[in-house]
C-alpha cells in the first residue's frame, strides 16, 4: 500500500514540476528590496530579482519571492503522503516546525524560504524502507513477515526541509536549517493491494528513539552538501496523530546542532499535547477547568440554535497549561441574518465562557462552507469577528 | 416544477418544526437586560425571559434571544427555496433588506428580530399561483400555455419580514417592519417532473412593475394584522440574478410607509449593481480604473504560485461608485507554509494593487475548504489577514 501511495504522489509532482518550471537555483540574488515587497522592485517579475512576501505580524516569518514566484520547495508534495489519512497531521507538522524554528531563528532576524536542499526524488528514498535498490532508505528493510506485531513498520511518515536565511548587503545567504522527521503512532498498511488495512502501533518510546537515531543519519548525510557543511541543522521529531484522531500530532524534542556538528549531542524535550474536547469518556485533559468552560460553552450555543450539529475544540497543552483553542461548530442555517446573529452571540458567550488569556479561534461552518469565524490574539480582551458575505 | 420544489421546501419546514418547538409568542417579555447578553440572566434560559444577541459593531443589529432560544423567523426556512439555483441570491437578499433598513430604522435605537407575524403557510400561500383553492396567491393565475414567452411566468420568488424593535421600561415592543419581495430576472420551469428546464425572462421594467403592485396588496394585508395596524413598514423590491450569475441581485427601490398607510404612496430607487471581475468580453463595469486595479492583482496573484485555479470579484457599485469587492481565490495548495507566504503575499499586493477607499474582503480557497481571508473595513488602511490553523 506505502508504494502505491508513494508512485500517485511521485506521479503528482512530475505533473506539478511539468507545470511549475520554477527557477530553483539560490545564486543570483539580484536587486532584493529592504523587507517587503512593496520597497523593491513591485513583483514585476525581472529575471532573478528576489522579493520578500512582506509580514503580516512581528511573530512571522518573511517569505522568499524570486523573479515574481514564490520559491516553493525542492520536495514540494512529498510530505503530503502522511496527509491521507489524517488531515490534520500536515498542519500541526508545518506549524510545530515553524514553532521550533522560532526558538532559534528569531523571526526578526531570518527570512522563511521553503527547502532547496533535498529534492523530491531524496526525500522520497529516505522515506522508503531500506532496500537493495534503495540503501538510503531510513525506514527499516522488510523482514518480510505481514503480521501487525512482526513486521517492520514503516517509523519514519514524513520529512521535510524548511531554510532560514539572514540578509546582508542586499543579498540573503542560508543561515539555518530545519529539518522535521515525523513518525508514524499508527502504521497503516494492506497486505494486498486493494486489501483490507491493517495496523501496526508504535509506542511513543519506540518512535522517538527510531526517529533519534535517524536524526543522526540525516545530520551527517547534510553535512556531505557543502552549502550545508557550515549552518546550525536543526532536527525536531514529530509523532503523527492516528487516523481517527480529530487532532495532528505533536512535536516531542528537538536538537539545535551547531554550525558544523556531524552528530546529535542533546535533545531539548518538548512538552506539547493536543486534546480534543468534548473529552472522550473515559480521558480526561490536563486541567478539568477547561474542560468544564468549554462544556459550559457547548451547552449554552447548543441550546441557542435548534439545530447546531456539533461543537468540538482542539486544545493545545504544555505540560498543564493550556496554550491556545480551535473551536468548530457546524451548524445549519436558513438565513443570513441567523448567521450574523449567531456570531454576535458567540462573541458574547465565547468572552464569557471560554477560558482566558490564550489564544482561541472558533469557526462556523455548514454544508455550503466557513460563514464566520471569531478570533482572539493571545494579549488581546475581546474576540472580533468576521462573517463571510457575498453581494 | 415549482409545485414539486416547493413540496420539498414545505417537507424540510415541517422537519425543522418538528425539531424546533421554538416558543414564538411576543408577549411576556419578562427580565429584559439592557443591551448585551452579559449584563442580562446569562444565557441560563429562564422561562420567558429575553436577551439581545450583543453587537459586534456599531452597524449591526443586535438580535433577541428568548428563554435562551435564537428567535427563529415564523417562516423560516420557506424564502430558502429561491437558493436552489443561485446561492448568492439569498445572503444578497437579506444583507440587502438589513442595509434598507438600516436607512430608516437606525441600528443604535432598534434590535434586529425574525419576522413572527407571517406564518410559513402564509409566505407560502402568497408566493404560489393565484388559483380557486389559493385566493392569496401573488403570482398570476396559470394560462395554461407552458411556452417561454406566452405562459404567466413565476414572478415573485421570495418574500421575507423583518422586525424591529425598540426597547422601553425593559421591554421590546415592535416599532417597525421591513418586508423583502424579491422578483425573478429569470423564470425556471419544467414542463414535466423530471423534465428539461425552461426559462422565461423578465425585464427589469416588468419584474419591479409587478412587486411593486404586489407591495401594495401585502402593505394592506400586513394592516389587517392588529400588531402591524400602526408601525411603519418599509416594502423592498429585489431582482434575483439568474442561476449562471457568480454574483446575487440587488434591490431596485423601497418605499417606507408610515404608521397606518395602507397603500405605498412613494418609492425611492436604489442605484446599487453588482458585476463580477474579470468583466465578461463585450460587458464593461462602471468605472475602467477598478478593473484594471483588478487585473494588474489578478496578474500578480497568478504568477506568484505555479497552480492557482482562479481569482474572482464580486463588486458592487451605487451608481459609477465602487462600494466593495469580495475577491475569491481559489488554489491548490501543497503546504501550510504556502499558505502562510501566500496570504503575506496577498496583503501586500492588495494594498497596492485593489481600489483604496472601499470596504474588500479576500478569501482564500483550496478543496479542503476556507485556508485565509483578508480584510479591509470601510475606514481602515491597511489589511488584516487570518490563517486557519488547526493543532
Amino acid at each position: 500500500m506505502m508504494t502505491f501511495r508513494r508512485k500517485q504522489v511521485v506521479k503528482r509532482l512530475r505533473t506539478f514540476i511539468a507545470l511549475a518550471a520554477v527557477p530553483l537555483f539560490l545564486a543570483a540574488c539580484g536587486n532584493l528590496g529592504s523587507s517587503s515587497m512593496s520597497s523593491s522592485s513591485g513583483g514585476s517579475g525581472k529575471s532573478g530579482s528576489t522579493q520578500l512576501t512582506g509580514q503580516t505580524t512581528d511573530g512571522d516569518y518573511e517569505g522568499v519571492i524570486k523573479s515574481g514566484h514564490y520559491q516553493t520547495s525542492k520536495s514540494r508534495g512529498v510530505t503530503n503522503s502522511q496527509d491521507s489519512g489524517n488531515t490534520y497531521n500536515l498542519k500541526s507538522f508545518e506549524n510545530g516546525m515553524l514553532g521550533v524554528s522560532k526558538k532559534v531563528f528569531s523571526t526578526k532576524k531570518y527570512v522563511f524560504q521553503e527547502g532547496q536542499y533535498l529534492s523530491a526524488s531524496t526525500v522520497q528514498n529516505w522515506l522508503d524502507r531500506k532496500s537493495k535498490s534503495n540503501p538510503d532508505g531510513l525506514n527499516p528493510a522488510s523482514n518480510g513477515s505481514t503480521s501487525p506485531n512482526k513486521r517492520n513498520p514503516i517509523y519514519i511518515q514524513a520529512l521535510e526541509e524548511q531554510d532560514y536565511m539572514t540578509q546582508k548587503d542586499n543579498k540573503l545567504s542560508l543561515s539555518g536549517v530545519t529539518v522535521g522527521i515525523a513518525v508514524n503512532s499508527v502504521d497503516y498498511y494492506k497486505k494486498t493491494q486493494y486489501g483490507a488495512t491493517f495496523e501496526t502501533k508504535i509506542s511513543k518510546a519506540a518512535g522517538e528513539a527510531y526517529a533519534k537515531k535517524a536524526a543522526n543519519t540525516v545530520l551527517q548525510r547534510l553535512r556531505k552538501k557543502s552549502a550545508l557543511k557550515n549552518v546550525p541543522i536543526v532536527i525536531a521529531v514529530y509523532r503523527q496523530a492516528s487516523n481517527d484522531s480529530l487532532v495532528g500530532g505533536t512535536f516531542m524534542a528537538y536538537s539545535n546542532n551547531k554550525a558544523g556538528a556531524t552528530s546529535v549531542k542533546s535533545w531539548t524535550p518538548l512538552g506539547e499535547k493536543n486534546y480534543v474536547f468534548p473529552v472522550e469518556s473515559g480521558s480526561s485533559s490536563p486541567n478539568s477547568n477547561d474542560e468544564s468552560s468549554f462544556t459550559n460553552f457547548k451547552t449554552q450555543v447548543e441550546n441557542f440554535f435548534p439545530n447546531l450539529s456539533g461543537v468540538t475544540a482542539q486544545a493545545r497543552y504544555d505540560g498543564k497549561n493550556l496554550q491556545g483553542m480551535h473551536v468548530n461548530i457546524t451548524v445549519q442555517f436558513y438565513s443570513q441574518t441567523e448567521i450574523i446573529s449567531f456570531t454576535q452571540y458567540l462573541q458574547t458567550a465565547a468572552q464569557k465562557y471560554l477560558p482566558s488569556g490564550v489564544p482561541i479561534d472558533i469557526t462556523v461552518s455548514s454544508t455550503d462552507g466557513t460563514q464566520s469565524f471569531l478570533a482572539r490574539a493571545s494579549g488581546a480582551k475581546k474576540f472580533t469577528s468576521h462573517i463571510f458575505n457575498s453581494y
